[in-house]
């Protein structure tokens, strides 16, 4: 069943320690499919070097294992909650990777410093809260969702535009149309994580990238009349 | 003697470098046998290059060599003191992976500030004092370990909550039920200290983590009702 | 057309990620031939790990493409600008390289600190300001490279002596004799960044380096009577 | 000549851009012969691919070239200054690893804020002043080479005891008794220098090492009674 998501999920699952993202189990990867209504995700603690892409792990978006010989990752109910609230979203990452982890125990948001960030992320990545001790006692993982849906309502901003989260203490989640793409946008969070912190360092007056510029950027890319790659060549 | 120990305690020496923990020589594992209370330790000074689990060195409790032809890391007993004293604990590791040891060199515990840290320390991990000029003049490496034990002890600290320790300008100490679990726990304890550096920079009332959602972490992963990994499905 | 240079212009590219320079597809190296007066410039968007020699674009210095089936890097306008008005560089190099974005997100220019910087650059390399608004939304990269030129022009800085140029927001582009030394300036630039914003945190009082070492650094390798290396014994 | 010399030489170069401190040719190692007074030394700015162990130049301390088709570094005076000066010398690295060129950048002694530190170097490792701009203009190596001695006699340091010195706006050389020992002698002052940055900045207030444990892992590995590694078991 899902052969083919069940594949690309785990190759982007080991795509997490080899783009430096993550160490040991401290990530997972899970993929959407819109026809049968479930998605694929990686088991629970299981090493990578002896993971398999039939270990992955066939859910639905109530937290039921379809199919699978071992237990689903702990933060299963987070992406249900995500792939039922976000419909146009296919993939979903979490990671530990430590420049987007050190803005989340730092609560801070990520304001658009550059074009390196406007390529992907249409303005700033927001925080969200802290769990309250309620939230955190009780579905714990089920609420990390909420949360972030809950952050994106009532901030209005478009989950497609804005593909990332921070959460408060713990690290980041990104998604994106492919486990390729969402991936990608783990990268590209780090980084830009990275360099907006120094930034701010070396100059602690500096400014946010202009409107026009991040404009250009994001829709060149992303836009009705992109212009970069091949695709619409 | 031994073989299946000295074959695990070396595999746990030769992780050190390939996981960025250490260079050279600057780091030595050992790992307990309770049957017949000695333990296997790395000999002192020998090139990761060429060293073979056979130059692994069994020692008593009180630093005699049992068996094997090279003298043993010259940290033995540091080593020997935490064994008598945590009867739980089956490895140790130490290292000067770097942040680790800035923290130490900067004489600072490190504080839960994030889920990674509560994932494996169920709180801050300690920082012992610099040894008098008495303790480092006379059996420096034995009056190590008992420093270690007094600071858990003076401090109400259990050794199996919080598997490390920092040694003021000098570096970690970690420790589990295996030379794998320790390593981890020195990888985790270096990515802790590293993004606690810089989300204190980033935010410099970046608050640590709240109780409910250390509790959640931890627990879900060392407490009776675990329910991360496989184990326990 | 033009085999020997897209043979070179494809290496130096792969070059940027094996360098650390780059992630994915975030850079772009050209090459110009001043016989036809035509540039070799990578395609746009294309995986580093499927792209072929033959996938380089032949284009005139007025953005036509004259030889390829695939649409020439987004930014080729800018490379065709500076070819235009620096008559004396042969190859061109785009990246967003960390710490050579951390300064040009922070709008800072780089200034000499060392002999490593001396040694390639033969004093301040220079922030160019953010595009205005008019800039941006029209002929986006055409005006980043006028952008660069009048840079250089109203600070009356010698392209050949400071082959760098950093965009206010953007990051880095180089230039040199060939695809080979402009990568090397690419490097280069990244690592004085690195160095010159660690060197200000150690030391506010930090002072530039000396002209008299600037000169003899600088000149020994690129002056009249240069000494360094193999070419002039 | 001096063939086991030219090998030796010729891996130690190998070893800088393996162990990090150095990218394309941005540095040097040389080594002694006493019984000949002639040194071996790499080549100027030849590429670490192409290089051989026969490329290595043999020049005398007088930096006469004695055998070798190809031109020595440039910075063969500074060496020939040290090897006459410093009599127990065997061997000579120079380097512009990042760590050691920013404290270098910003003319600062490295102090011992750790054991990672005392197990190599007893004591401050010295930063040497600029070159005046007379020293600079004429015999710029050479005077480099008077400097660091200079410093040392001027200061009281044993060049034994410390074998590193840094150069205000330049970088680090290191010495040893053999290429292997100054290679290993530049690795850990990199690691310094990383680990001291990051400390004061973690602890405005860290304290140096107390003199008793400099004593103790400094004795301990290079005193008459050392009782680290395996040659004096």
């Amino acid at each position: 069943m899902l052969e083919e998501l069940k594949e690309a999920v785990f190759k982007a699952n080991l795509e997490l320690p080899e783009r430096g993202l993550i160490k040991y189990t401290w990530g997972n990867v899970s993929a959407f499919d819109p026809q049968s209504g479930y998605f694929v995700i990686k088991p629970s603690g299981v090493d990578y070097d002896t993971m398999t892409a039939d270990d992955m792990v066939v859910v639905d978006l109530n937290n039921n294992i379809i199919e699978g010989s071992l237990k689903p990752s702990s933060d299963t109910p987070t992406h249900a909650v995500l792939y039922k609230n976000f419909p146009e979203i296919r993939s979903i990452v979490h990671t530990h990777s430590p420049w987007a982890t050190i803005w989340a125990q730092a609560g801070q948001d990520v304001p658009a410093m550059g074009t390196t960030h406007a390529d992907t992320f249409y303005g700033t990545v927001p925080c969200a809260r802290f769990l309250t001790t309620e939230e955190a006692q009780n579905a714990y993982e089920h609420n990390t969702g909420e949360l972030i849906v809950n952050t994106f309502k009532e901030r209005g901003i478009d989950p497609q535009a804005i593909p990332a989260v921070l959460l408060h203490g713990h690290g980041p989640f990104t998604w994106g149309k492919s486990p390729e793409a969402a991936v990608m946008n783990s990268v590209v969070l780090e980084e830009v994580c990275k360099m907006n912190f120094y930034t701010r360092q070396l100059n602690v007056f500096a400014e946010p990238l202009p409107q026009a510029i991040l404009d250009v950027h994001y829709l060149r890319k992303h836009g009705k009349n992109a212009y970069y790659g091949q695709s619409n060549k």
